[in-house]
């Protein structure tokens, strides 16, 4: 159920447990040309979450996903963050992190 | 990494692989005397996102999470709401859904 405004996106990741602490660590200090990225690139309102055993959920919202992740793909801070937090995560299939995201379905709004 | 403003709550629960296309359907109408009593106890861009899987991603902004907690906790809507809900969910232990929440550690934000 969508409401008027910005599209809210929501995906699921897995940190590896043996890195949690330094995943933590490193997110507390993301680099400020990798935030001024993704703040040009439409990420707004964009929060992770992290539980005990390393399911990792990103939140944010954005008027256009398809357009905010294309712009990431398109920038070099993005590509040298991304091939430093590969290394992180589980299960990406060689992936980067950011090519893995699988947006999930929104059932319920209420702003 | 909290910045300023509402707090942001992200929890995780577990809906029935038998029960999705029912639980969808119930959050594309839910009670109107449910949504009043949410947004009257403070929940605010409340979401949730559903998995193939079952896996469920609630995101809620509130100013005081315990107290948006405890005003739906002392609502005879909710009680009601909870009940109907608790057989869609596993793993609860007897417990009602709300009462299950276990909110996951922010590690980033980004406005």
């Amino acid at each position: 159920m969508a409401g008027a405004g910005p599209r809210r996106v929501c995906f699921l990741l897995k940190v590896r447990a043996d890195r949690l602490a330094e995943y933590r660590e490193r997110h507390a200090a993301v680099w400020p040309d990798m935030l001024a990225a993704l703040s040009a690139a439409g990420w707004r309102n964009y929060s992770l979450f992290l539980r005990d055993d390393g399911l990792l959920v990103g939140y944010l919202e954005t008027p256009d996903f398809a357009a905010a992740q294309a712009a990431m793909a398109a920038s070099d801070v993005n590509a040298r963050w991304q091939a430093e937090m590969a290394p992180f995560f589980e299960a990406l299939d060689g992936a980067a992190p950011d090519a893995a995201l699988r947006p999930l379905t929104e059932v319920f709004h209420l702003d």
